[in-house]
């Protein structure tokens, strides 16, 4: 079974092993057919690619969590779109799905790469790959089973205004703890308290930052979800509370760490507040995510949780995406709209 | 009621205020009238004087996990003794007790300030200041509540010849797992393999101690007891395994942290291996001494535990005692033998 569709398979393949952060010169887009499904094969046709921080680490060849993308390869990317081809009874043509579907605009896939059918038919299609997916997944994993923060207590959040990051400030507030976020620039300070609801943002490029945060957090700061490592992360460390939980979601701010940069050890401050540091991948638990998913889309509809998409069109925008993120110009989850 | 007992307290006071170790030149001994007991009170003949590495943090005006000996006072210490004079009848004359009685040879108390009445009388009475003390209870704690390594794991523990390294490295081999000691000298790394039964223990002073780390720890390290900071934790940082969890229980290696030393940023390792560091402050856990002391007692009657006591004799050796550790020339706890 088939739908009407292009002839033309646009991909962006990765075409040298960047250093540091990728640029659009680390890529090319290529022309190939759309391919035909097999036997027990489909093909989708990508309506939404993900653009996401993580993605550097998917191309360097520094230890990573996972191998890093061939030369030559279609770049890896999660990816949303609708079934346009089906050799696969279960997986019909029209059916929503989700999965690691790479920068193209067709993939041709073994249905046990469908990540998921995507059930929340009454929310965009965009959110399976922002609030509904890893991001908001990743911000509810790191604050319910990483940083397990109290009503009353200060969480701290960077890149705030970044998809992961205002939605885990979202979720603390959810579960009654004061939130303070980090993030660089007034526009986004702004957007910080008044459309993500944070009790305080703070500007991490501002002159008197470390002494904002101090303000910020007269009792000292119970949980930690970080993004960037860096000089952010060293200003909060300085303002640990006894007991104290870091959650080490990402690490944006530094750009090459082979070998890693120098930086004020931290052992001296987690013994004396009996902090705790600790990195999670969400790949890791896959177990959590449909729970996870069914709290962030009711918070949605509650009116409680509110996400932004940054939109990109057409897969031409594609290379210099992550290099865009690294830069900070975006404003929420980056999107790229193929369709 | 009283024994007879002499007419002079020689007491250590702390003469000022030391930055990073605390030198002799820091302490001055004085001489004082034995203290007389007043309504409710006891006086306690001290035995064993303890000396270690958390005494550099409780005379520095760092910021620490408990407020700073003011100059002038008794150097706070813990000490092993028995009372001699009481006016308390839950705490008659004879009865071995311990707490932190300060490094003199007489101290007059509120029985409110005994820690703990000593038990294990088949045991030595200095065996309260070590393995039975805060060292063997700290080595169990971290064991089994911050590391909670699983029998066949590699666990790494630094200062590994040191009463706390030792005690966690046995612990962790009564547990089932494969333990590597790391510590400085080769005679330190026989005492390690042949006294305290480490299945490798390296020399972290030898110019290939790095490579025989990794070649020590071909699986990578599940857990990690560390006494250091600084280098040595650095290249054990390098071959974390998955999931592995490192416990900061002393920083010895680094001699002052106002400000932190740099160090290579760990977040990108611990989010790679989704691993975790955690500081612990033993006296935190007061509720657990009982039955880990009951733990580390059996332990040593069935033989399955040994420690090593490195004793000084009089009070004059306890100023230059704690530069002496941070030196590295002791084997085994350091104690300082009064009577």
């Amino acid at each position: 079974m088939q739908e009407n569709q292009g002839t033309v398979n646009r991909r962006v393949l990765l075409s040298r092993r960047p250093v540091g952060i990728p640029q659009a010169s680390d890529f090319v887009v290529d022309s190939a057919p759309v391919p035909k499904a097999g036997p027990g094969q489909v093909v989708v046709r990508n309506e939404w690619l993900s653009v996401e921080p993580a993605m550097r680490g998917w191309v360097n060849a520094a230890q990573n969590y996972s191998d890093p993308v061939p030369i030559g390869a279609v770049m890896r990317a999660f990816a949303a779109g609708r079934i346009v081809e089906s050799h696969c009874d279960q997986w019909p043509v029209g059916v929503p799905v989700t999965g690691m579907f790479g920068w193209q605009e067709y993939a041709l896939l073994d249905p046990k790469a469908i990540k998921r059918r995507i059930e929340e038919d009454d929310l965009p299609l965009s959110t399976s790959l922002g609030v509904l997916g890893l991001n908001g997944v990743t911000a509810h994993y790191g604050i319910f089973h990483v940083l397990k923060p109290l009503a009353g207590q200060t969480v701290v959040v960077s890149t705030a205004a970044g998809s992961v990051g205002s939605c885990a400030g979202q979720i603390a507030k959810i579960l009654g703890c004061r939130t303070v976020g980090i993030t660089g620039g007034e526009a986004k300070v702004r957007l910080c308290t008044d459309h993500f609801g944070f009790d305080v943002a703070l500007d991490y490029k501002s002159k008197d930052f470390e002494q904002h945060l101090a303000q910020a957090c007269p009792d000292g700061v119970d949980a930690y979800f970080d993004c960037t490592s860096g000089p952010v992360t060293d200003a909060v460390m300085q303002h640990l509370a006894i007991g104290a939980r870091v959650a080490v979601c990402g690490t944006v701010s530094i750009p090459n760490w082979d070998p890693p940069p120098l930086g004020p050890r931290m052992e001296r401050t987690l013994l004396v507040k009996r902090a705790r540091i600790e990195g999670f991948v969400i790949l890791d638990h896959a177990d959590k995510d449909a729970s996870a998913r069914a709290d962030l889309a009711n918070w949605i509809r509650q009116g409680k949780l509110k996400y932004l998409e940054d939109i990109s069109e057409g897969i031409e925008s594609a290379p210099d995406s992550i290099a865009g993120l690294y830069r900070g110009e975006n404003m929420g989850k980056r999107l790229i709209r193929l369709v």
